[in-house]
C-alpha cells in the first residue's frame, strides 16, 4: 500500500496531481450503490402501473448526466473526456432496495472511478428525491468501486 | 403516508412540482453519511503530522460547494437560495470511519433535504477521491436525512 | 410598441436590466416548438415496442433541467427561482412531428418566457440528438411564446 | 437508414453511446436557424444608429459560449474538446429575419452536430431575449444541420 | 473593526455564514479594476477601425455573465438573485489602461461585493485573453470595492 | 509583435480561434497576483491560532477549482483537459500582502495562460471574500503571467 495521500503535497497543500507525463490508456470503472426503503415505497416504484419504471428511468438519466459533472464537484479531479457512461437500476426483491450500477470509460491519463461513483451517487440521490414525499427514512448505502481497469495499478475487483 | 410519488403526474411524466402557491417558511435539514475505510487509511488521515485534517478540510469545502449544485444535479429539484450550509467531518475511532454531518437552511417554499444530502454525498466522495490511491475498498454508507424542520409536513427526526 | 431595445443602453452597451424596483408578482409563460422528421423516424419513436416513449421521456427531463440553465445560457437574463416547470411532448400524427409545450412559473420581478423557450429548445435538441443516427434531416421549428401572464405588461396570448 | 435509436439499449434504457473504440478524426458540423420578427423589430436591429449590430454581436457571443455547454444540456452527449466555434448572424432583408449559421470543429471520436445546433439555438434565443420587450410574437424556425464532415458516416450536406 | 473572520468558525472550519435571520434589504456594490498594457496594444483596441470597441464589448458581456457565476466560484458565497448588473469599460488615455467598473444590485440578506468584484475580474481576464496574442506582459491591477450600500454595516465608499 | 487581435475576424466578429490544425504539445503557464490588506487583517490571517492558514487553504482550493471553470468564464477560451493545477499562497511580511502563484499544465493545442490567471484570480477573490467582514479596503493587484512554455511562440518569462 502506498504510504501517502496523493492529493496533498509535502507542505500539506491540496494539489491536482500532475498527470502530464502519464500515458493515455483505456480505462473502465464500475461503481455500485443501494437505496434502502420501506416496503410501501418499494411497492410504489415496482407496481407503478403503466408508469412502471419511471423513477428508475429518471434516476438513470440523472446518473449519466452526473458523471459529466464530476470535475465540477470533486475539487482535485481532472477533467476527462468520458467515452461511455451507463447506469443501471434494478429492484431487488426481498430487501426493498434499488441496486445501482454505474460504468464509465475513457481513454486517458487517469482513471474514472470518481466518475462512476458520482454517477451512482447522483442516481441514488434522485431516487431519494422522487420518493421522499412518501418515505423520509430511506438510506443510501454500500457506495463503492467494484471494478477498475487500466493504468499502471492494473485491474481491481471487489464484490 | 402519501400514496403517490409527487414528481410523476397522472400520465407518468416527470414534473418539477408546482410550489408557486406554497408559503415561504424557515427550513432546516440535516443529513449524515459515513465513509468506511481500512485501518491504515484511517491512520493516514488521523495522523497526518502537521497536515492533520487536510483531507477533512478539503472534503468539508467540497461539501459546502456541492450543496449549491443540487438543482444542477437532481433533475426535479427547485433552485433555492440557501442561507446557511455547514458540513462537519469527524473521525470515529474504533470503526475506522469518517462521519459526515451536513446542515442546510433556507427561507423558501420547499425543503432542503436534497441540499443536505448532496452536501454530505459530495464531501464523502471527496474523502474517497483523496484516499483512493491508498485504499480502493472504501465504502460510503448510511447516507440519510436525520432532521427536517419547516413546511407543512412538520418536523422529522431520525437517528 | 416600445421603441427601444431594453437590453442596450443609450451608449450602445449591453445591460442586465435593473429590475430592483419592480414588484414580485406571479408569472407564467408557455412556449411551444415542433421537431419535424421523416416518416421512418416518426414511426421509430411512435412504435418503439416496450420502449415506447423513451425518446420523449428523456427529452422531457432534459427540457426541465434546461429551464434551470437559462441564466447560464442567455447573457442578460436574470437568475430566477423557478417554482414550476412542466414539459410535454406529443406525437402529431399526419405531420410526422413531435410537438413540445413547456410551461414555467415563478413569483418574481421579471417574466419567465426565456425559461419556457429554453426548456422547449433543449427538449427539441434532445429529440434531435437521440434520432440523428437515423435522420440527419430533422428540423426544429415554430419555437415561440404562446402565453405569458404576470407583470405590468399583462397577459399575452398567441397561437 | 439505421433501424434503431442509438441512445436506447435493448432493454429500453438511455445510454451514452460507447465511443471508446472509435478513431479520432477531424469533425466539422454546420447548423442554421432563423429568427422571424415584425418589420418594426427588424428595423430596430438593422437601424440601430451607432449601436448597429449590438443585438447580433451579443447573440453571437452567446452562441459561441452555448456551444461549450452542449454536454451539460443534452443528456447523452459526450464531452468534447471543441477546437473552433464560429457563429454568424445576418439580417435577411425582405423577410424580416435574422439568419444564424454556427460552425463547430473538433478532432474526436464523435461528431459535433449537437454543438453546432446548440450554438445556433442559444444565439437565436438571445436575439429573442433582447427583442422580446418590443415583440413577443417572434419565432425561431428552421434549426437544422446543413453540413457534417468526418467520421465513418461521411459527409452530409443539406440546404 | 471586527476581530474575527466570519467564514471560519471557532473550530477552524469553513462555514457559509448563516444569514437566515437577516432582513432583506436593497444592496448595491461597485467594484473597479484596471488592465495595464503596452502602448501598441492600447492603440490596437482604441483604433480598431469599424470594429472599434469590440474587445471592450466582449469583455463587458463576459463580466455580466461572470457576476452570475459568483457562487460557483467563491466557495462560501451565498447564491443571490441579482436584480441588476452593469459593467463599463473605458480607455484611459495617457496610461495605456482599460478601466473597468462593475455595479451589482440585489434585494437580499447579504451584500453583492463579491459579485461586483467577480464581474470586474472576469471582464479584465477577457480583455487579457483577447489581447494576449500581441501582449503577454499585461497586468490586471487595483481590483477593489469602491462603493457598498445596504445591510447593517451601512455605506462604504473608497476611491 | 503581431498586428491584430486573434479573437476578432476581418468583419469585426468574435471568434473562438480555430486550433484544429495545431499540434498537441506540452504546455505550462504560471500566473501571479497579490492581495494587499491592512496590517490588522494580515495579522488575523497570519496569527490565526490553531486555525493558522485556513484562509489560505480555502483560497487555494478555490483557485484549483476555478482553473477548471476557465472556458465557462472566458467567452473565447477553448475547453482544455488540464493535467495539473497547483496554487500556492504565501504571506509576504513587511507589505501586508498575500502572494498567489498558480501553475497549470496540459498537453494540448493551445496554451494555459488563461487557466493560470483564472486560478490566481479566483484564489485572490476568495481571500477577499473571507476577509471582507474585517477589511473592505483590500486590493487585488499585479495579476500577470510570469511564465509560459510550449506552443510555437516558445517560452515567455517575466517577473
Amino acid at each position: 500500500m502506498a504510504d501517502k495521500l496523493s492529493h496533498i503535497d509535502a507542505g500539506g497543500n491540496a494539489v491536482m496531481v500532475d498527470i502530464s507525463a502519464k500515458a493515455e490508456t483505456a480505462r473502465i470503472a464500475v461503481a455500485k450503490a443501494r437505496v434502502l426503503m420501506s416496503a410501501e415505497t418499494y411497492a410504489l416504484i415496482a407496481n407503478h402501473g403503466h408508469k412502471k419504471g419511471d423513477v428508475l428511468a429518471i434516476a438513470q438519466l440523472a446518473g449519466i448526466m452526473g458523471a459529466k459533472k464530476t470535475p465540477d464537484l470533486i475539487p482535485l479531479c481532472h477533467p476527462l473526456p468520458l467515452t461511455s457512461v451507463t447506469v443501471d437500476l434494478e429492484l431487488v426483491d426481498g430487501v426493498d432496495a434499488v441496486e445501482i450500477t454505474a460504468t464509465c470509460k475513457t481513454t486517458g491519463k487517469t482513471g474514472v472511478e470518481m466518475e462512476a461513483l458520482t454517477a451512482a451517487s447522483v442516481a441514488a440521490l434522485t431516487v431519494f428525491d422522487m420518493c421522499k414525499a412518501v418515505d423520509k427514512g430511506m438510506q443510501i448505502t454500500d457506495l463503492r468501486v467494484t471494478r477498475k481497469e487500466g493504468g499502471k495499478s492494473g485491474t481491481f475487483v471487489a464484490d
